[in-house]
């Protein structure tokens, strides 16, 4: 029997899906789950996606173009145009998702060895992104203390080395919630001028910003238009995370022209996806008005139930879906398994995501967990009932 | 401005799609184009799959089982089982279209560096797919007058080094045609075993074998279970090329689990071309029987009238919706563009896939072309007509 490569074996396996076993075991058992663990939301996808492929009348289900339809890309700038990116639509390759956009924009950047820094805790599969393309993670820490900040740039300073070709951040971010402010990102602009590195920037939860605070792209930053690339979504925006719509975005001509040879290979996105996405660009304001108030309001109840807890800390993120709170146990990896294997209130549990999955420094997160506030408040409020108990019933609690 | 990798340099465009800015400046001047460079069917998709999709009542389109969804696994091996291959759900991964079922497995099965064998002409994107993985290709060639017959063995062991580690076949071909007899793949199942090597098969023109000529997969070579890794793809089945719905499938365990971590990685498949692949399941024999027939229409009808020009030569294919036909021209790559760039023939001429790209050997090829016989009989005809007149006009034709 011939052996599978190292890279399979090394292929890290995500962090989330590790405990699927455990929960089916529970369901199994009758338990009802609350699950914060994973980022899809119960928000309906809006009616503009929804009923352009319900009335589509395609009779050849074809290629697209390998950049995706020219219509949708054209229609895309426009949208850009409203959040002050100014595209063209050869700037824009329509991926399988924003993943396959992170993993075209790795292969045509880095060579095998080179290294990738990115502020931990971050998004997991940027790790199996980066093992499949060859390149190095060098994470660097920021703390839930200062609510996930980006760590000082001598921070990055310090984790420069001559293999170093690129930086990538998640904003607003997937774990932490956290928005960068302006400053933070002028501070990474300069950084990456002075090296002359690839700023990889994961914005698929731009349409999540709270609070009247501002969010700034890395395409608003001037003067590294050639170092940039965008990374996007369509999957959290209209709820339509199975549609596998994302985008691989750059003014960088050289790149462009070399991640198009990796999109013909692969010969074109979704034809579906793509009809919903480009009809879903005429959705109405105020459903994404109604949905980030929804947003809001799972975040306000949730940070605010979980910091009551005792011995629970939970910074308020400002973006996206997901909080890391510091629970007072003695390893969240075993206790996000007990939640599954023995544990039920009222035949009800939760299940979180262990954060020690989001670092890439062996013991950082140990006491963490990912939250996503993806159910409406009267499920959340039912899993903050779920997890007080269980912090009260859960041997390994530290008090 | 940084530099892209050494990949993306590398990286090879596809020979298809290089000629595709002179077919636009062409139909810019109003000439017509018979499209018969790429294997974008005119086939009705059937209206199980279209009507799935149109009467589907999601709400939410969320992400699936990142190996596909279990219903239609499980009912796609029932489709496998008509065909006497016998599988399991967890047997088989959905895949994003064909082409992500390739890379995954040379990824899983092949380190850095590694070889494998295929026989050329072989299509063009197994070069992308490689050169993405680092993987090595070392062609074995076929040839024109024994109508891309298997090579024998004995090439195939001299082509066999420490780093061999898979041979990849595609059956029936493309760019060829040519189905694979029993004894052909007996031969190489005995050489996988001798060499404990992985086989990997691409077979999604299964439904179109001609002349009731056997259609032999590698599932059905016993005594190899864990080195075959069978490729395919609803894009031609179904006439649903955009759906971009593909499978990796293996009896091999540890081949499985590895590559659902970079499937994993990925998130999941695209929902509605699951939906409509699923439905798809029940479309009639009927369907396919009125398919096949046009095939074999068109066949007969285009190798007719090419073996019917002055100087050129083309084997009777058994299967897929693809020959290969040598042209009395100085060079393909060079009569192709010429097609578009200076030839019309009453405002119409016809756009062919040069063969060389199908070869990974240089000089290979270079007076045979690739044709898509995808168009209908009357768009045939006219084709053939604009073909005829050019090798009378064009200036490096060898007579």
């Amino acid at each position: 029997m011939p052996h599978i490569s190292k890279k399979a074996t090394e292929m890290p396996a995500s962090p989330i899906r590790k405990l699927v076993p455990f929960a089916e075991a529970a369901k199994k058992k009758g338990t009802k789950i609350y699950h914060l663990n994973i980022g899809q939301p119960d928000i309906e996808t809006p009616d503009t996606f929804l009923s352009a492929i319900k009335n589509n009348d395609l009779k050849i289900v074809e290629y697209s173009h390998s950049a995706g339809n020219e219509s949708y890309r054209k229609k895309l700038c426009n949208y850009y145009k409203e959040y002050n990116i100014n595209l063209e639509a050869n700037d824009i390759i329509i991926t399988n998702g924003g993943s396959e956009g992170i993993n075209i924009a790795l292969l045509t950047c880095f060579n095998a060895g080179d290294e990738i820094i990115i502020p931990e805790p971050f998004y997991a599969n940027y790790n199996g992104f980066s093992k499949t393309a060859d390149v190095t993670v060098k994470p660097i820490r920021s703390y839930i203390d200062s609510g996930f900040a980006l760590p000082p740039i001598s921070e990055f300073e310090k984790a420069i080395t001559p293999k170093t070709k690129g930086i990538m951040i998640c904003n607003p971010g997937n774990p932490t919630g956290y928005l960068y402010t302006k400053a933070e990102l002028e501070d990474l602009r300069d950084l990456v001028k002075k090296h002359d590195l690839f700023l990889l920037s994961d914005e698929v939860y731009r349409e999540f910003c709270y609070d009247g605070k501002e969010y700034v792209s890395v395409m608003h930053l001037s003067g590294i238009e050639n170092n940039v690339i965008l990374l996007d979504s369509i999957s959290k925006r209209y709820s339509a995370c199975g549609a596998r719509i994302g985008a691989l975005i750059s003014k960088n001509k050289e790149v462009m022209t070399s991640a198009l040879k990796f999109a013909q290979a692969r010969l074109s996105p979704p034809t579906y996806g793509q009809i919903g996405a480009e009809a879903a660009l005429d959705t109405p304001k105020s459903y994404f008005e109604g949905v980030k108030k929804e947003y809001v309001a799972r975040r306000d109840f949730l940070i605010e139930a979980l910091n009551k807890m005792e011995g629970v800390f939970c910074p308020k993120p400002s973006g996206a879906f997901y909080c890391i709170a510091k629970l007072p146990v003695d390893n969240a990896d075993k206790f996000c398994q007990w939640l599954l294997e023995e544990f039920n209130y009222n035949s009800q549990t939760v299940m979180l995501a262990p954060a020690a999955g989001f670092y890439s420094t062996p013991g950082a997160g140990n006491n963490e967990v990912r939250i996503a506030y993806v159910l409406k408040i009267e499920d959340l409020k039912n899993a903050m009932i779920c997890l007080e108990e269980a912090l009260k019933q859960y041997p390994g609690t530290i008090r």
